[in-house]
């Protein structure tokens, strides 16, 4: 037998509990709120089938031949135009596009990450990401924050000075749900600024506000300085692998070289098929269904936890996106209730992985966008019993 | 402005002096023996329309959400079904989709390099794969060639012990077009066993032999020790970026973890589309067209070299793939003679950067695939003169 000699960051990768417990929640018996899937409703099947079809019969060579490891360049122009606004100006030199957003981790954790650097991010912070970054062994600084998201009063010069890069989800974010309200952003974009830190801003979800009312990006409010993500993954359908990065031309070009190391570039085919998709302004009419739907799903979720819930338990009301972040009493580890819950078919995410730092044992993600609402209903009825139970010897 | 502070390994990425050379290579005006793209000619369109148009009418949905990091799992029993043989035995666990055989590459690096590691490459080895494994910042040691390819008996205990791999393209290598004969095979598969050495087997072009005497791969022989690549870009269309990695399981492990963190699957559209079209032995009867037409092409270069270069230029008659290595007097360096090249309309790639250690300069890859043979005449013509007329003075 092979003895094999791994490198040291892939003897840090370890299966994950959370993964092993989930996968029984494949089983159709199990209502779960755990996953990070779209709802497969908001698809655009017919535009994406007339959109391949008319690739592959106006361009079929240059669809299935190798492309420029910067992307499509009409997708790249839609992109640049798209974020054009309120002064920033962008062309499709500021855009790379990627095989989703986890490449622009990677990419990103890649171009900035040494050893030891340190790396701030929200507590808690997006999962995917800590996963991508930590492949580059950085010693990373949790950024505390509250109810609202992160607290830019926070970010001392002490804690800011020499850092790589700040990483954060101001919108919806995954696992909370919070949108980082506009005060904070501005305070946010002002130091970026001053102190020359740059601002990962991951976006998956900003066009999923229920309301219509965007909040301005970081991205707007320091162009100079923010390196914004974006995605089709939850405006199309995420089986693309198709995201953006949009950043100042040199952090382009050096994301262009790692990009031609790591898959040289992403599908032609599926980046031809979205950009006949999206060009004539069909986002524009599809989105507001996605947040008409996620609105009455969360809507589900929120009234049943209001009638199932035991004293203790408080969680958000979110403003768009696709998750609520509910803390249970302290002393409530969500990684055993987990366990339990699955025994009772239904699931969860616990908190606790979502944190770089010290983690937050009594916390837990909710996703509410595939489960129809009366599954909803039964499932946090379930859950909201199990958590009864556990308080109750607690109280006795 | 913002002072990006890059880490270590991505300021050592440089853009290739080559790529921008090249970059005239587009004007339709050059015949260009420089690129590595496959004939479009050999795309099979009209299966690939059918493919896509089943695909998103029969299982949209799921061809549009996320899916299993390990990839599409009819696909991984057709790859682990088309490689069993020869009492090697294999699963769809042995078996991890790619976003492309570079993909595997970065995969590889991540999972097997420190810095500093040891890492035997053949000299000249894939230049994609060097980069790749370049930014995991490894040490080289390059492992001497002939014109057969890797020399076994330069694999001396004391250059083996401790290193991570061997990485090796028996078929048809990039940049060479070099075939490694069946007695080396045997020697390095007994190596590989002996000291427990990994092999990273990169076979793009094993198929693309043009009699269709395939050769056994290194896998087939020591399958405990040895790391099989595989694409689909040279077999059906590289625009897909479809690879994949047969491995024992340990390894797959690892690499599905990693790939968790680059990006988290590879297209589901793409994956099925790709499977649609080869489920039923597509590639059995495509395949001989593909060599039937790349063969008849080397013969055309290989008629106008023996017509045009002047003595002391000596090259391979490929038995398969995409390339002619040529080596030029010594003295010559054809990183100066690609500029006179491009100037008067003819392009190669020049063999330095393929060395991982001291470069060979005098000497140059050619690919004959996608200029029509009448081109192939003129652009070697060309070429032939100009190197006619650099050995001219020399000889005066």
């Amino acid at each position: 037998m092979q003895d094999w000699h791994f490198s040291e960051r892939a003897r840090k990768l370890t299966s994950s509990a959370i993964r092993e417990i989930l996968k029984v929640t494949e089983r159709p018996e199990v209502i779960s709120f755990a996953g990070g899937l779209p709802s497969p409703a908001t698809f655009p099947v017919a535009e994406m089938r007339a959109a391949a079809e008319k690739v592959l019969t106006e361009s079929p060579h240059a669809a299935l031949q190798y492309s420029a490891t910067e992307g499509f360049a009409p997708l790249r122009d839609w992109v640049a135009h798209r974020y054009s606004c309120d002064g920033l100006s962008l062309s499709a030199d500021n855009v790379l596009i990627t095989t989703g957003s986890q490449q622009a981790l990677d990419l990103l954790g890649k171009i900035f990450i040494d050893t030891g650097s340190r790396v701030l991010v929200e507590a808690p912070s997006y999962l995917g990401a800590l996963q991508s970054f930590s492949l580059f062994e950085p010693q990373y600084v949790s950024v505390p924050t509250d109810e609202h998201g992160l607290l830019p009063e926070a970010l001392t010069d002490d804690l800011v000075a020499g850092a790589r890069f700040l990483y954060a989800m101001p919108n919806f974010q995954n696992p909370t749900g919070r949108r980082l309200p506009l005060e904070r952003r501005q305070a946010l974009a002002a130091l970026a600024v001053r102190h020359g830190l740059p601002i990962i801003e991951d976006d998956p979800y900003g066009e999923l506000d229920y309301e219509g009312k965007r909040l301005p990006s970081l991205l707007s409010m320091a162009p100079e300085h923010v390196i914004h993500m974006g995605s089709f993954s939850k405006v199309l359908a995420p089986g693309l692998r198709l995201g953006y990065i949009i950043a100042p031309k040199t952090v382009i070009l050096k994301l262009v070289q790692a990009k031609q190391a790591a898959d040289l570039h992403t599908p032609s085919l599926v980046q031809r098929i979205a950009y006949e998709v999206v060009k004539d302004g069909f986002l524009d009419r599809h989105i507001p269904a996605i947040r008409t739907l996620y609105a009455t799903q969360a809507k589900a979720m929120l009234d049943a936890l209001s009638r199932h819930m035991p004293a203790g338990a408080s969680w958000n009301t979110p403003a768009g996106g696709m998750f609520i972040w509910l803390t249970l009493p302290e002393g409530i580890d969500t990684m055993a209730l987990l366990e339990q819950a699955v025994a009772q078919n239904v699931a969860f995410v616990p908190g606790a992985p979502f944190y770089a730092g010290t983690p937050v044992k009594h916390t837990l993600r909710l996703s509410f966008v595939t489960v129809p609402p009366e599954k909803i209903e039964i499932g946090v009825a379930r859950l909201g019993k199990l958590i009864a139970d556990v308080l109750q010897p607690r109280a006795a």
